[in-house]
């Protein structure tokens, strides 16, 4: 499988710029040795601008007047929905018919049409729109220019804190940990890349421990509170991060929702469970990686206020 | 009196480079024609660390080795003990022993000195200090270096923005809105300036509007919850005001509270009061100054989490 290289990641940056936010790097003085990439900044709150943007810039004319569809409930959906009309352009979000009302009103704020399906329908409607109305299917992390776009974030570390050492980032589908991994690994191969799970959906940790895709029931997935990395990891993502990946930390769940607290008293950042993954790795499992300064990866800020109320408790 | 002028903020914004953070202008997908100058994301939560920074590193070495010392159980005095500590020299902080022990032990954490004095004492004590200790007094706003190192915000938000037509920008002691105002007007005249203030400690807007400086009784100001702006403004922030400032806008207590909620919900920012006033003035009062693209700076975001949890019920 041909990989995402460095020039993609490159090319993706130019592409972005104007669209998604220059996050900054932010020093925690509560932290010794933290830095924050606070990506539940961005427009749509979450980091999934980038690689949304970046595929859907990537497009030809023609390609784009026919539209993009992609089903996703979460934050790639509101992502996509925010590139296309960005660019003025149709977009289609199927969603499964059990998700929030509050989700589904956010992606028909952002322009794009909602389809409702059964759960087990998603994948298959979504490739037949695609092909009836010749849209191009711009899935959550399985596309080399989503990747790319994603990776981004990697570079803007190492521009801000050049002497960065170690770079925690969150693994759900694998796409922002595998563009990251690209983007720091072939620009400087001594800084370290951890990538983060909650032990209840760390199918990328196992997988990387064997050496080959290992996929968690939905079952297993759906434990954690940590809803933005229930997702497995595919065989696209897994190939970036078997050859890039420095290891892998999990965190408990008292680990996840204490941070998320922490995130909110001393950052001032409100933090979706997702987001505070990394920065969890970095408060409970420092011997886990190599001392030096680290920046964590938060991902998104799109928590339930009931459940932010309850971090704050 | 002197006036801060244009070249002071320029060579503000060198000294403070690689200290304070260099913020983002953020869009807000939620309300058309906003954006957020988050300053609750500086290390020590407050833009504070802009004028202390500033302040500190404009000092000779031979004033700096004997310190710094001021009066400010807030904001200011973690501000101060920051840019001390950055500058390895010692600092004195003088607070009213009324003033809660997490202000406190944040101002000791940073590596000040604390001075708990009677209320009343605080400035005779900063002042006994300084004379006996060869230390230069640093206030919190009264201050031309202080209110150049503030203003470095107008400059960010004119480069980062360059087609804003409005910045909204609360008043406190005034040295924020006085460094803003030298650095926007100096820069881009068109470029309309607001403050912003509580309903319940509008002295500068009143002020303003009689042409000279009235100052409010503690037992007015000390109604609003926004406790970062309770102070009456100064002489010398008067001046900058009246030479430049296009008006005031005040907000109620309620507007203050329910916009901290949004802020949280929306913007995934944690706000204190006084941090939201700009954007409640945005959200509440737009009639009151020209259509087009708005910064709201966020001043702080150091909140009571009590009092967070109540603005998101």
């Amino acid at each position: 499988m041909d990989l995402v290289t460095i020039g993609d990641v490159h090319s993706a940056a130019k592409r972005i710029e104007g669209v998604a936010v220059r996050t900054p790097v932010l020093p925690c003085r509560w932290a010794d040795g933290l830095w924050l990439k606070p990506e539940s900044l961005q427009p749509i709150g979450a980091f999934k601008i980038r690689g949304a943007v970046n595929a859907v810039r990537a497009l030809s004319d023609e390609q784009a007047a026919a539209g993009v569809v992609t089903h996703s409930s979460g934050n790639h959906g509101q992502a996509l929905a925010y590139a296309a009309n960005a660019r003025g352009i149709p977009a289609l979000v199927v969603v499964p018919d059990v998700a929030p009302k509050v989700k589904v009103d956010a992606i028909r704020e952002l322009g794009a049409e909602v389809i409702l399906v059964p759960g087990g329908e998603r994948l298959s409607v979504t490739e037949k729109l695609a092909a009836e109305h010749g849209m191009t299917l711009i899935p959550p992390f399985d596309h080399p220019d989503v990747i790319a776009g994603q990776g981004t974030i990697g570079l803007e570390i190492l521009a801000d804190l050049p002497d960065v050492r170690t770079v925690l980032v969150p693994i759900g589908g694998g796409g922002l940990s595998a563009g990251s991994c690209v983007a720091i690994k072939e620009t400087n191969s001594s800084v370290q890349v951890i990538g983060v799970e909650p032990e209840l959906a760390a199918d990328a940790a196992e997988s990387l421990r064997v050496g080959h895709l290992v996929e968690w029931t939905d079952e297993q997935r759906y434990r954690t509170s940590a809803d933005g990395v229930r997702t497995n990891i595919c065989e696209r993502t897994f190939a970036h991060l078997s050859k890039y990946l420095d290891g892998v930390v999990t965190v408990s769940e008292a680990q996840i929702t204490s941070t998320v607290g922490v995130l909110a008293r001393k950052a001032n950042l409100v933090v979706e469970p997702s987001g505070a993954l990394a920065t969890a790795a970095f408060l409970h499992h420092r011997d886990q990686f190599r001392a030096g300064p680290t920046v964590a990866v938060i991902t998104g800020g799109n928590i339930d206020p009931a459940a932010l109320v309850r971090a704050l408790s």
